[in-house]
């Protein structure tokens, strides 16, 4: 059984390659009557775009979304809507090197042993390019989620290599090309020169939230909002870890300080990250992510190729030295898609429970 | 939709409360022929039991499984198995202050938020009672991997609460009350007997892997073999972050460094834990997951009400405080369950593509 | 991939053997909140349940069903509902003679190749014992269908082997043993009498309605209303036909009488069945399914054994001459699962359409 | 939860409209290595076509297949497979009558209903057109079955209307416009000129069969495989009847002649129409639809309008005076669906299985 559609009730379908004709996604189960356009979806894809700026990877693609069906009259019908991006700044030479070698962090060999071939061109399947249609069908849920219930979703970097990056304002993250809170970017831009040059890369560390959450998502046991958030981020292409809330901090708090006190107006805090026993609370959903440094670099690596050899490689071509800067529109897409598709879950069952149903609930959400 | 059911094509539907009759599980999807008695299962529940040492809550349940479905002449016949534990010290009056309010850290306020209703003797459906049918079920899973693949699960503790607990030797896990690695538990002993009195509790930080690891399992795009075990591990009862490899330490590695070389005798690191792609490479997979301290403490909290009026709680009967210290057999089932489901849907789609494809798979696995 | 869950919103996943310890199922997805009791659930039990006339299998099984989860103070918690039944009155030794036998008609072949190996005892997994925890299950989504929408689902016996049975009144319905809806069934009675003597048995053709449906039910384009009623009926044990409406006898209809008129109080016919383009109008649904002979017969039928010798197979014990006799509750219950998990799969996705949307659906509906 | 995917280990997702900007599918857990192209799926497309013959609807599409991506170099990745079909003839101005009216027999109704909205040109996502994605996927299935077990698909005209067919060869089912297994269609011209000059329409009664059938398919006990060839079937627009075996002709059959003998080489007759116990015996699959009169016909029809007020209405436009003759290549392609489904969910528990295990299934399959 393959593993190609995200959701339940929200359902996507990936599919594409990195340099075939067309990358995109089926999405289905979207409720009727939304407004939508291409002009929904265009922005995000935009934010996530390759060839931004020179901390990013050079490949070139407009990245244009298009919708082909499950809307009528500029409205979702309730029918699956097809989104498609076609590929058009493929350059397949650039990959003829790897072709009979595996590259370390790479799925080259991993591809091989499961499927008995695979498609070498820029990662193929295992490309982050095929992150491009969940920022697309998130726009979606985005935008029915805001007009529902408010509920929105930012994402900003939290360290990158070794600096750390402290929360100044969600206000500066637009104004950088880090997605960086605070105002002066300049050390990261030196960091990040210095890393290009060098050829090789960082990992980053990459915070992600929602706002004006509704209580009650989340469908326990298994189906818990935090573990759907935690299936979905590690999902994401070279991510390692996943935090909720005080994350590895849990370890060595005590009972007492944890547990978010309740009082008459909200939680007193929020080490619980906004999940208690798989259900959100009504407080932000917090979640921090680990992105390991990009596998494609300039520096070369032992490896071995498909006889079993030893051999030397190195990527050439336009890489990210690190893809931790681009991922946060994306971290932001997979935790929409993961409330939109707990929000239809929740219906399916407790519909007939009218909320809120005590003081706080009705104060704070 | 509700979310009950673990797993696809090896799928574990779990049911029962912590003061309910029974608690159990139904197997379904588990191949024909292998020879499955109650024996099998009976170790690893006992490992999990609670009331087994002073450091652990000291409600005393047997935990003896019973297998009701699905073996014939003691050999699967390939029909669902349902594994029934009856609950025989259940003892509600210990819960009749919490009722009518909410105990910070627990999930009484998001329960009745999302179902109208809550069943509040000992944590009712969200108890980690019901880790005891998961266990159970990944017994069935363990014994076949081990005789198929000689694939073997075990864990260990990492830290408790301040307590950093080094790697000695996998022989001492089992002989020390806090599956710690390490000969010498006098440290722990005295960190926990001090916390005890004190009334509060600790998180805890743990190690679960896996070895003889077949490679190819994962469903890319979303399936992923790291994204399962995240949603798998992020699912148990106070775990609050996963880390897959180097996890969260990614952060600061250069890629240089971080992706594993391959030689002709193996992978020369595992920063990957074991997965690449979301796929398995053969190496060990290797996680770790940080588990936050018990709110069920002695310690009095502040918090509300149902009619949202601040008041105080103080959670009295048997808890423990360490949960980490018993998540270690659930840790490991878990694992084992994720691992099971993901052979199963490799054989779905790739029973046709022979491995091992390169001499690397074949002098390692 | 196994499939012994049935539906996905109201998921039932089935457990247990004909002659095994006990048989059962876990309904996962109730809506919370509704009072549930076993006595909710006996009285469909009791009408299905074998050894109740001289008509029907002599097996003595009472059938009482137990409630292990999911019920807290009498009322849904939205948690799993564990429904079990103890087998009590197996006897093993009437299959003594099959073991090594493929009785013509029978899985035993099927499962043999299937699986490896195969429990014969009673039919083993494929028995229409397993028929029993469905009907359990479908007493909880009776309930909640008839409080919501007083939808109500009723069948009769349209022809029991070449006795064809007219349309009198649903009140004769429970006061017979043929679930026939007329007044006297003499000739019912002499025939089955003479059948029973002959050790042989026969076919029938049962009818199944719902009544006050709500609209718009079913997910196009495959899990149509129709499809799933479809796959459910004919996944009865002995169904080889199914029909919505018309039916068979659409073929020789013409379309300008065929479509049912719309009217300003309703419908003008009912060819439809009640679906259209898969999605329920309101009109009642009128399903019909054919059930074939019962295999399990006394007169001798050629085979061949299990190293493919020929030979004689006679099935002693305790035998349905008529299975369609008891399958009357059953086709019920199974048409109560699929409304019930498309009532709750239409809310996942159109909870904000507010029905009625037009005149007809407000008068009629 | 919406319900556009088709099968769960050979998974189909449909998407498009009849008059969108194109239709499609995604076809998830294609086994890699197989080798495949746009020709290996046209042709049965060109045989679905409209407006083939003067019997059929004259839209003229040219129903081109693109596949946009999960192959490399000619052969299967096992990465999903996009197959799109432009819509290239599409005339919205012929429904404008209809928009505002529901016509008898239509989803215009119950889509309403149902989203809150619809399209309703060319009947939007309920059209017949979107079968066309589904011959499509069908054709990737029966390749790989075609291979693997020489398994083949056949479908024909079994009555027309009226008018009985019989059966002489499957010679002449693709040298006739009817897919009629005899020589000479006269009569079936005759009457078919007449209905189209009436403007009325008919029903149909078509039979579909796979020969060369692996033993052992199916998933009891809900996804059996008769059941989910029901749900296939049914699901195809306009059926309204489905048997298997000897269908409806078994309520009148004896046990005694109805359970099919089995022989050392094969069974001797084949009421159970090739499923037993819900698992296939190798034996052919046989299978019958009934299809109703399509309800797009030029003979006015009593109605209301979306305000409830009574109206007429006349589909102008393209249709079909028998959607049956076009159904045989949809009902072939669904069969293979569903079996090629069963053969990779068989593959994922039983693959250690080793068939055949008895003489007779190694004599006849």
């Amino acid at each position: 059984m393959s593993g190609n559609t995200f959701g339940k009730a929200f359902a996507v379908t990936n599919f594409g390659e990195s340099h075939g004709p067309a990358i995109g996604c089926v999405v289905d189960g979207c409720p009727p009557g939304m407004e939508l356009s291409e002009a929904d979806l265009q922005p995000d894809l935009d934010r996530r775009r390759p060839g931004t700026s020179r901390y990013v990877t050079q490949r070139q693609e407009e990245d244009r979304v298009e919708i082909l069906s499950g809307v009528y009259e500029g409205r979702t019908t309730g029918t699956p809507i097809c989104l498609l991006i076609r590929n058009t700044d493929q350059r397949s030479k650039d990959y003829s090197e790897v072709a009979r070698k595996f590259r370390p962090g790479h799925a080259d060999y991993t591809y091989l042993e499961k499927y008995g071939l695979r498609d070498p061109r820029g990662g193929g399947r295992a490309s982050a390019r095929l992150t491009a249609p969940m920022v697309a069908a998130a726009g979606v849920a985005k935008k029915w989620l805001k007009q529902k219930y408010g509920t929105e979703f930012r994402g900003c970097m939290q360290q990158i290599g070794d600096v750390e990056i402290p929360f100044e304002s969600w206000d500066h993250v637009l104004h950088n090309p880090f997605f960086a809170p605070v105002a002066n970017v300049a050390k990261l831009e030196a960091y990040m020169d210095e890393l290009r040059k060098s050829g090789d890369s960082c990992g980053a560390r990459l915070r992600v939230t929602a706002t004006n959450m509704p209580v009650g998502l989340g469908q326990p046991l298994f189906d818990k909002l935090d573990a759907e958030i935690a299936y979905a981020m590690m999902g994401i292409n070279a991510v390692k870890g996943v935090e909720i809330g005080a994350g590895f901090g849990c370890v060595t708090q005590r009972g007492s300080s944890h547990g978010d006190s309740l009082t008459p107006t909200g939680f007193a805090t929020n080490n619980a990250g906004g999940v208690l026993g798989g259900i959100s609370t009504g407080q932000d959903l917090e979640v921090s992510i680990a992105i390991k440094p990009t596998s494609s670099i300039l520096v070369p690596r032992e490896t071995i190729d498909i006889d079993g050899q030893p051999t030397q490689v190195i990527t050439k071509g336009r890489h990210d030295p690190c893809v931790g800067i681009r991922a946060t529109p994306i971290a932001e897409a997979m935790l929409a898609l993961v409330v939109m598709d707990a929000v239809l879950r929740h219906r399916a069952q407790c519909a007939d429970v009218l909320p809120p149903l005590t003081p706080l609930a009705a104060s704070v959400g």
